[in-house]
């Protein structure tokens, strides 16, 4: 616990994401003590499976760990900040097949936008985030706040090169989206369908060229006023939310814990 | 050019949006010395019928005002800051009629996150941002940065009390849209129409009883992962393109400066 690259994570629907998206990186688990009802004893069993001992603990201990937070008898550590690998990239790719959906920051420098670009990533269901190694603002404390805890749900990989990285993604099959204030077709004329990669530019200079080039489609967000371009984050939700109205996720696997003790049901 | 309360814009699109907004904010006008076209023509006849004089100046010197910005030729001086009073308010409420959008922040507290809404609310064709007296951002030097511009375009009224400013616009027949994560409605299953409010919770803490209870209609954004809200300018974002997805504002008057003189056509 006093890790400071570890977190604490609490309340029913923060962990059954958690068990959901990145069971590898629990450590550790408390339960209430007297804990009972069905979803808390389908949590205790996928911890389990996992090989992960559950601890008992008094609500006063699971109030102090959560800060007075809602955490419904149930806490977890989990590991923050390791590398999200190309293979562990990869790898999600083919298992999300049809339904991935991933959003891509090109040279978001402010870590404070990239903390609200994890947030709308987490709520929008958004399976991984892809920045650059070089000039890309880091998973800092600050970009952490600004998460809200979608640090710790959200996997992020570093490429070393951007431009092979959505090649190699594109020839996987999966429709690349880039939001561009030059392009001709508006967003709510665009095709999005997952898979699916947004791709997004940093604080005031939109995509590279090579970038640009890597996309499928380009779409520019409508803008009715003086300004010539909305903050990144502000960017990101716009079109990740119309993804999501266009198509929900509300099918997607894995939303309570399953049976069978593997927490995607794979 | 001294006065810390005046800003320079610069291009056509930006110039005709303060022509159709707040021309009662322009306190000077440079077009370049050798101005030719029917765009720049129209400003300047704009200009000139509201009694603002029209300096001549080099391309080298609207470089200089513009640093190195993209001006178009022309560039112009707006007082900043002032107040939007709640005459100029119904005013624009009676005036804008049936085509009016207004943005209001229900305690924003943080001036970079009330930057960002102005930005968007510029981008969005938002007439006019509401807030509260008390506990809620000034439009800070940091404010002023975040909007990129949307400071001097987006009249801001700080409302005495705000829940009796609601109730004001609702008699006038405007339709009061409230986020709120705990709302049973979803934004997609909303009833979006103009005249409109939409409202919107500060940091973390949503909207507050008074506020809530007068909204004619509250709406949840979709939550698919761990974080309970989203940053309160990226919740701005979506719920406002949400609205101009459903009812563009390309029919709006005044996108370019009337023959009459008047900016705004009426």
């Amino acid at each position: 616990m006093t890790d400071s690259r570890a977190r604490l994570i609490y309340g029913l629907h923060a962990v059954k994401t958690v068990l959901e998206r990145r069971p590898e990186s629990i450590v550790a688990a408390w339960l209430h003590e007297r804990a009972t009802g069905k979803r808390l004893a389908g949590i205790e069993a996928v911890l389990e499976a996992l090989g992960i001992k559950v601890n008992r603990a008094a609500r006063s201990a699971l109030d102090r760990q959560s800060g007075g937070g809602a955490h419904q008898g149930v806490v977890i550590e989990v590991r923050a900040g390791e590398e999200f690998t190309v293979r562990e990239l990869e790898a999600m790719v083919v298992e999300r097949g049809r339904s991935l959906r991933l959003l891509v920051l090109d040279r978001v420098e402010d870590p404070r936008n990239l903390g609200a670009c994890l947030r709308t990533a987490d709520a929008c269901g958004i399976d991984a985030v892809i920045v650059p190694q070089s000039r890309a603002a880091r998973v800092t404390p600050a970009a952490r706040k600004a998460a809200t805890g979608a640090a710790e749900t959200v996997p992020v990989h570093r490429a070393a090169n951007l431009a092979r990285t959505l090649a190699w993604l594109k020839a996987a099959g999966v429709w690349i989206v880039g939001a561009d204030g030059t392009a001709d077709r508006s967003l709510y004329e665009s095709e999005l369908r997952t898979p699916l990669a947004v791709v997004v530019g940093g604080e005031g200079r939109g995509l590279r060229r090579l970038t640009r080039k890597s996309c499928d489609e380009l779409v520019a967000i409508p803008m009715h006023g003086m300004v010539a371009s909305l903050n990144v984050s502000v960017a990101c939700g716009v079109v990740l939310y119309e993804l999501l109205r266009r198509c929900p996720v509300d099918g997607r696997p894995g939303t309570e814990p399953p049976a069978s003790g593997s927490p995607r049901g794979a």
